[in-house]
């Protein structure tokens, strides 16, 4: 007689509980923030404060800074999309050849070039089925951890798969919940007021227009506090599920249009801000609340001890633009060098953090590269998922000995970069490029002209010095490793319009 | 040199298209109805036409059927709960212990008994992870057709988990869509004047309430209506995206409330009609007018060659309330004995259809019988879906040969169904019961009072007259093959409470 079967109802909960194992795995929040720079935050991530880091106020990111690690020298590639499917395919973007920004189906985002012609990359962006033209199949971050038992919440933007296509939608990735997330990169408005740029009148909303937030339509508040009241809720309901949860807050900000998030844009005009300036600053201390906002709610539901919070940014901030920022333009990012869409390091170097009591030390700080295809590998790692299976060949690797507080990690690695299409402003390090890092040491290919940079990132962050005339052995070395590594992973390069020949490879020349 | 690289952007989409392979798999719709009992049609699912085919109108059922195969013997469980749960893992009930209806997380719906204990039975539904207390952990229908590659869309009523268990949203199950989905398996209101049943002065609305169609509130528009929309809009992505569909068009319809569909209602009020018995046959013919939308729009978009159709419903008709039926009650499915709830054909037996153009006949039918948890493995084969692993144990078998119109397949089989439990309502059949049903015979036997009924379908399919007195040898013999399955799937059963013992299996006694 199995004795449980008749136990009274009354009784159930207590005996099956203790009869059943609960999943105590880490909850993992991944706060992704759009076109946020290197330095605009108040926590120095240089080796000293910089006039920016006076400039902007980030409460909560100075808090989350105490009790982890800081990443000095965190890297990501110097648009969106390429970033954001190495995430969630822990490939380097050479090989999963979604290289540009995506938005609509089989459409370019290409700017045109008199000189190149562009390869055709996958301007679908990336995909969970075969058979779809232009874009690359692959086992995603977030069905990996879904399939593990992990509760998926997706909140913000996404950018990984172009309109109409299976690609355009969290939820085809395997995540359970998406609020707000779409092909779009970009968003329309940040505006309740404005519905967040949908139309009410019967005609098309722009393609940017943020979905999924109708229940704030018309009303007095800004997209980045509707996401974070969102992602509260779901939240709440993942508490009671019994599983852990994978949240990846990808913010729409700090992405132009630069609206006023008017909770904090006074205080920047009092404090001496042109309007362009003091409403950046603003889409900066929203951002920032809402880390602060998670953060309390953690503490509030003792979830703090066991959720690790990674902090990160997908590009450089924008500094090629005088419509929506003040001029003069790149140096935004300073000392680095550029912003967004440049092989500099301000186009590709990010603000990165990570919480993790217990294994993170409180107030530690990294100064090892890593690139954003480690987090795919780190994150199922921090998900205990050891054995997973992948359509895609993985480059990242998993970055978990620097959380321990291993020092001179990746110190014989290179890491890569590739963008071999031209995005739409110009500005230094912008162009049709291919980088490799190796130690101190960073090179800079441009097809169009076939010029090559040689820079030492310690010695000069900045990148004005090219030392490549002093080098010259040291460029042909790096040059031979990028262009091997590019050829290995069957990477695309432009061609040029006169000849139809294809541009040389960084060894070629 | 890599030709294809260098291709100008506007050429791409012919080259790529021809160079990567389509997924041709047929779309499948699954239409599924609630309470649905199988008399509620116009089309004769008996070997005559009888009084309730003349009273409801289904036009589109008959369009159906002429296009395809009509099932007369197909099999669910008594309640809702059990049979979606049977669908979506291939096992019986009796295996994945879910064999009551579920709401609630850790809350039976069990109706107490001055007699009996009930099992604790999986109160919180299935769930596709482990760990979750009084769940049966499971790999789901839809994640495998997700899986392989189908766009899969739920629409409707889920009905698979408690609230607050992962199992509660059909997202956690695979679906890359859910509009309507939810822990309920019935619904406040029909009415788009009520939301739905949905409150609006920040009360909490009746747990029952219809989520996901807010765009419809205040409008006077029905449930079954606004689901269709939805599901067309779902459809009208899905044919973009380049893969095949999975749409579960699960409707709420004909489910209580017995609200008045008024595109329907005064028709039947013209025809005679009770109150009562016009708004219910409204619900029916708003339900077929869905299917007739759907059929159209597979013909209007020039996929009505590729889209399977399955018309199931999960149970019988509601034969037991007064309040919502007229009298005399457990009629409402003659010429089968009893509906809903109860062990008798009246409670189990379905109206089913299956279009399947090239596949199968146009205006054939199929007088061998099937149960629901067939309907996985047949779904997996016509997705060609062929190797798979499950968590759990499969008892479902595939009726693919019945559909390609082989004669007397399942002859020799056994179908079991197992309700340990108590339900709300009293009537013919509707006790704590198990049945078997084998060729003509079909015992069933009554936990509380140990009683055997034997009847022989064929000859009386109302279940009147009991014939086991007469074939005692007959009664044991399935008795002895019930009590053997029932151990053989580790099945609950209750006790008594005036000694603690657990009731016989039927073999016992």
């Amino acid at each position: 007689m199995n004795k449980k079967s008749i136990l009274p109802l009354a009784l159930l909960s207590a005996t099956a509980l203790s009869a059943q194992t609960t999943d105590t795995r880490p909850n993992i929040i991944l706060f992704m923030v759009d076109d946020m720079g290197w330095q605009d935050t108040s926590l120095p991530f240089w080796t000293q404060e910089t006039p920016l880091n006076r400039k902007y106020h980030t409460p909560n990111m100075e808090r989350l800074a105490s009790q982890g690690m800081m990443f000095t020298q965190a890297y990501a590639c110097p648009v969106s999309s390429p970033t954001r499917v190495s995430l969630m395919t822990g490939m380097n973007a050479a090989r999963h050849r979604v290289t540009n920004w995506t938005l609509e189906k089989n459409k370019s985002t290409d700017r045109k070039s008199d000189v190149l012609d562009f390869p055709d990359w996958n301007v679908n962006g990336i995909c969970q089925v075969p058979g779809i033209p232009h874009t690359y199949e692959v086992t995603s971050l977030s069905q990996l951890l879904k399939n593990s038992g992990y509760h998926t919440i997706h909140c913000g933007k996404a950018h990984w798969g172009a309109i109409d296509t299976p690609g355009e939608s969290p939820r085809h990735f395997g995540f359970e919940v998406n609020i707000a997330g779409h092909a779009g990169g970009g968003l329309a408005s940040y505006l309740g007021e404005q519905n967040f740029g949908n139309r009410t009148d019967g005609k098309p909303s722009p393609l940017q227009a943020i979905p999924g937030l109708k229940d704030y339509w018309g009303q007095d508040i800004f997209a980045t506090e509707a996401l974070t009241i969102e992602a509260m809720k779901a939240l709440n309901k993942a508490k009671k599920l019994g599983q852990p949860f994978y949240l990846y807050m990808a913010h729409y900000a700090i992405h132009v249009p630069v609206d006023k998030d008017m909770r904090f844009y006074q205080k920047y005009r009092d404090a001496g801000l042109s309007e362009k300036e003091a409403g950046y600053a603003s889409l900066i201390e929203g951002m920032d609340k809402s880390l602060g906002d998670l953060m309390n709610w953690l503490e509030k539901n003792d979830l703090e001890k066991n959720t690790i919070i990674i902090f990160m940014s997908d590009n450089g901030g924008l500094s090629s633009e005088d419509y929506w920022r003040d001029t003069p333009l790149h140096v935004q990012n300073a000392p680095l060098n550029s912003g967004k869409g440049s092989m500099y390091e301000g186009g590709t170097r990010e603000p990165m953090i990570v919480r993790w009591p217990g294994t993170v030390k409180p107030k530690s700080k990294c100064n090892d590269y890593l690139i954003i295809e480690d987090f795919f590998p780190t994150i199922l790692e921090m998900a205990q998922v050891k054995r997973y299976e992948t359509i895609q060949s993985i480059d990242g690797k998993s970055f978990m000995p620097m959380l321990q507080g291993e020092k001179g990690f990746n110190k014989n690695r290179s890491l890569y970069w590739h963008f071999p299409n031209l995005w739409g402003n110009d500005g230094p390090g912008i162009g049709t490029t291919s980088a490799v890092r190796k130690g101190d040491w960073k090179l800079v290919y441009y097809y169009e002209t076939g010029k090559k940079e040689l820079f030492n990132i310690p010695d000069d962050i900045g990148e004005k010095k090219d030392l490549s005339a002093k080098h010259p052995e040291l460029v042909k070395a790096l040059s031979m490793e990028l262009g091997g590594y590019l050829r290995g992973v069957s990477a695309q390069r432009p061609s040029f319009k006169a000849t139809g020949k294809p541009c040389p490879w960084p060894d070629e020349i």
